[in-house]
Order: structure tokens, then sequence, then C-alpha cells
């Protein structure tokens, strides 16, 4: 069993940030994309960056014993006293953990949460610690049997799944909600932000009821259809299989 | 060193919850009010409650090596697996922590945060882990050289100080802000609430800055004037002399 000190900042505040990255033969395709919002989570929160060498020698050391392993990194304000204030200048710490990549069903039924997402700019776009909502979330996605559940914000704007974005293909074209004011940043949307395959907009509900095909995307499992929602069902989608070969390629290239 | 397994919930997800009790002489004079909040926040985030008597055990040979203590209990969801969804059923644990009691200036020297605090009904009022918003108020402060910022919602609406709820007297009423939208239901603000001279209203910015008088309240400290915001100064004020001899008193039966 690993352990940590109990004052750890993150245990008391969710003071840090994480990453969760998918690795191949212990190398993580996407690595310099974690990175890059690794930093500006820490930029944003006021947190001293990692060296970015050492972290990545620890991650891939973590990820070594797997053929395709999920590594999180939890990147922690460190220890301090009791208080909101960090001490001058705080000492963050990694947590590295790595296990085997799981296999999980590729369809995906969702269901909409009830809990909203706030809207909070400081915090938005970035992978802070403080996920609360995302476990409310959870809990009723357990009790509904969805494997992901759908989330608004408070002005009823659709954000994300519960763990990956949303993305919704409209008259031909897939779209995903913008992340300026809830919501995370994705690894795997800005994937397939770059293959210039996705779009930002702003959905509402009734659009994502309607889509043509509905996808969650995040860094571990890439792209997978969702397949229920609610009473709508949707076929397998001919655009997702090429998508999703391409992320297969990166991975194992 | 106190060590806990790197696998906490409360580390990853900020899931559980915390109070900081007053106790003097190894007996905390609002701990039922404490408990009452606590086991309020457990049905809010769907966790098991603790055992009180056990808790009360543990707290009270935490404080008793001193005279006045500030014991801290976090109540984490405990140990699980990656993921959001808890497992099932979860196995909460305390962790419990005392200090001697320092001594704090008696007047406090505030300012506004520019951090706002996000509007999130599923989580308001209650002592919950997710602690951001206030870590970035505090940089705030510690830049600032306060020793409280006071808090706006995304709305424009007062709503507390950093580590207190805040009160304003103005026209010779004490006045603060309901918590049912973002805040914390404060166990200090609770006493003065139920000694029937605070009133809950919706406060704006204009009227702190024209208020007779100040004072920020939480458990630890009890009520506390603030003597100067921005460019405005109080002199100390007749009415919270009496409150706070009022929370000794209290404290020392």
């Amino acid at each position: 069993m690993n352990l940590i000190a109990t004052d750890d900042r993150a245990l008391h505040y969710g003071d840090g940030l994480f990453e969760t990255l998918r690795f191949h033969r212990g190398r993580a395709a996407l690595w310099d994309w974690h990175m890059e919002r690794l930093v500006d989570g820490c930029h944003r929160l006021g947190l001293p960056a990692p060296a970015p060498e050492m972290l990545r020698r620890e991650a891939e050391a973590a990820a070594l014993p797997f053929v395709d392993a999920v590594v999180k990194i939890l990147w922690s304000a460190g220890r301090g006293p009791r208080g909101y204030a960090r001490p001058q200048p705080p000492r963050p710490h990694a947590l590295i953990e790595a296990a085997a990549l799981a296999p999980a069903p590729e369809g995906i039924a969702a269901g909409w949460c009830s809990v909203r997402l706030a809207i909070q700019p400081a915090l938005a776009g970035i992978k802070h610690l403080n996920r609360l909502e995302q476990v409310l979330a959870a809990q009723e996605c357990q009790a509904a049997g969805w494997q992901e559940g759908l989330m608004q914000d408070m002005d009823g704007g659709v954000v994300a799944a519960t763990a990956g974005n949303l993305c919704a293909c409209i008259e031909g074209r897939w779209l995903t909600p913008p992340v300026e004011r809830c919501g995370i940043a994705g690894v795997g949307r800005r994937w397939w932000l770059e293959r210039g395959a996705l779009t930002m907009a702003p959905l509402t509900p009734t659009q994502v009821e309607h889509a043509e095909a509905l996808a969650v995307i995040n860094a571990v499992r890439g792209p997978r259809q969702v397949v229920a929602l609610g009473d709508r069902r949707w076929p397998v989608d001919p655009g997702l299989g090429e998508l999703a070969r391409a992320w297969q390629d990166l991975h194992q290239a």
C-alpha cells in the first residue's frame, strides 16, 4: 500500500491537478499535450510546474509492466499547515499510478444527470482535483445503469460527459461545446479538434437528443459512440469507425 | 508523520467533508451543531455518516493535551479504485487532527477577492473538500496582505469571507447572506443567528462597503471585526464586544 502524509493539501482542499494518460509499450502518444495542460493548470492555480523529463521517466517506468496501460499522474500542491493559504514556496509533488487498460464496451448507454456543472471560469478547462460534481453525477449513472452521464451547466447548456468530452454529429458536422466556463479541455478532444473534423459550438439538450450520432472521447479510451440516451437509440455510425482506427494507429504506431 | 493510502477518494476527488471545531479543556461547546452539519453533508453527498459517539471520543482525546484547541475532523469517502464512481458500499473514514489555538489579531484587514464563488446548489452550505476557490482567494489575500478576503458569487452578490461568514451592520441590524446557492452554513453564523441578533439577507458590495460595521465569524475564532476594507476604516464597534464576550463565555463555561 502506497502512503502519503495526512497534511497533504490535495487531501484537504483538492489543491492540485491530475492527468490520466494512455500508454502503449511504455510510451504515451499524447504525452506532450498532457504536459501542456498540466503546466497550464499549474499557472492557473499558481503552482510550480513539474520537471517534465523527470515526470516522464517516472511515468514510463510505471507503465512498463503493461502492454496497454492507464497512468494517472496526480500533481499535489504538497504538504502544508492548516488553512487555505499555501506555504511559500509551495512544494508540490507527483503521485504516479499505473494499471493495465481494462476492456470497455464500445457502445455507451448514457443518460442526463440532474446535477449541473457550476460556471467557474477560474477553474474551467483544467483538470483539477475538485471533482465532487462528477462524483455526484457518477452516483446517478450507477443508480440508473448508464456507462456515462451527460452534464449541463447551470444555464442549461450541454458541457460534457462525466468522464469524457461529448461530441454530437449535427447536419453531418461533429460539434463539441466550448469549455471556457466549465468542463475540461480533454486531450482526446484536442486530438479530434486538431484533425479538423470537430468544431467547437454550444449545444442544447434538444440538439444532442436529435443528433445524427453522439460520441464520448477521452484520452484513455479514444472516441466511443453513444448508442442509447433515454428512449433514443443510434445505429453504429460509419464516420466514427475511421476515427477509432486513427486513434488505434496513433497509439500503436 | 501520519499517513493515509494514496487511493483515498478525498485525495483524488475531494470526495468528503470536514469540520473545524474549537475545544476548551477537551470539550467542544458547539459539538452537536458541527455533527448536524456533517451528517447533512453526508446525506447530500450520499455518504454513510460517522458514528457520532466514537467520533466524539476520538476528537476529545485529540484535544485533551490543549487548554484551547482547534480540532479538524476530515470525513473522507474512503479508499477506492480509479474512477468517479464510489465502491459500493463506500467505506468512509475519519482523520482527526488537533493543535493549540494560536492567537489571532482581533481586528481584520480585508479586501475584495477577484475570484468569484460558483453557484452550485448541490454543494452549497456544506463543508466539503472541494476548496480550490478558497485556495485561489487565499493567494490573493497573501499577495495583498489581507487577513481575510471577501468573496462575491458569479452574479456579484456578496457571499462570505475566505475562512468565515461575513456579517454587515446596516441601519442598526446585523445581516448575513443566505448560503443556498454557494458558501458555507457556518456553525458560528448559526450561533449568532439563533441568538436572534443576526438576520439572513442578500448583500451587495456597495452595502458592505457602506455598512456601519463588518464582522467575520467562524466556529474557531468567533466574531471578529473588520477594521479595514480598501480605503474604508471602521472604529471598534460597541455591539460586537458584547457578542465576543458571549462567545468567550460559551466556550469557557
